[in-house]
């Protein structure tokens, strides 16, 4: 079933770039473990197989950086275009950021 | 921006549901640390501030059951309940959450 696959995959990039835009500009260590560890979990639970799997090899390839808020939100574009890239769909600009993702908070 | 809050707890409560669902039946004591993990790090990076000390409380009253799918799949709807009961909205039912929620996979 496609669309289910990829109404969940929408639903987890929105959770996932409005938290690393969230994420402190100036992280603690403890604060960057979190970070790191709950994208290696992510990578591990993600309810589609085939897809964990393809985010497991990506986090090898391009290890998560937790430094800061542009950091972190710089890599997770990135690693969702080298996605985009695999499944043929459009690069996204990632200067466009903080237009597409509003927390309302 | 009350719009915006609300589609980010939509897709999370999507893929939280999605992911216990997917959950092993019988798991190993390694993936329920995971799970249990997953969680306490999702409600400290959860992108609004207000709904991560809400989740964060929860969590302390009624911790993650990972002892299964049904166990852990169960807890959720009763946690995602006890939201809904602040924010007064309908209480689910929580003998449809296998109608409710398919990932695709
Ligand atoms: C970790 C992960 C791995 C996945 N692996 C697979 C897989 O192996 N096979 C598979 O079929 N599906 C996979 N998916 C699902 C897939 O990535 C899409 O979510 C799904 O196909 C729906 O695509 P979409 O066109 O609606 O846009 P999505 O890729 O879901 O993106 C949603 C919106 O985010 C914006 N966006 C696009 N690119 C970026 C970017 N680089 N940075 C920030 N915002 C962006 C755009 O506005 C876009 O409309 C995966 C999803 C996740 C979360
Ligand atoms: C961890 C977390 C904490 C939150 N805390 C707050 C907060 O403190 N304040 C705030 O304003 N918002 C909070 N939110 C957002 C809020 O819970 C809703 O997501 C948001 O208000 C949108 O509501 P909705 O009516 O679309 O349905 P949602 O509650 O988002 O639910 C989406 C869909 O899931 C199904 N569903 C409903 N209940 C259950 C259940 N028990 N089990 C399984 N499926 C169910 C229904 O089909 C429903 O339409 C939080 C979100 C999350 C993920």
């Amino acid at each position: 079933n496609e669309t289910a696959k990829a109404a969940l995959g929408r639903a987890t990039w929105k959770l996932l770039h409005t938290m690393t835009l969230r994420y402190p500009k100036h992280p603690t260590d403890d604060e960057r473990e979190a970070l790191r560890s709950y994208f290696y979990l992510t990578s591990r639970l993600y309810p589609c197989g085939e897809c964990a799997a393809e985010f497991q090899q990506l986090l090898e390839l391009y290890p998560p950086q937790t430094a800061s808020r542009l950091s972190a939100s710089g890599w997770l574009c990135f690693v969702h275009n080298k996605v985009n890239e695999r499944l043929k769909k459009p690069i996204f600009d990632c200067a466009h950021l903080d237009d597409e993702y509003d927390c309302g908070c």
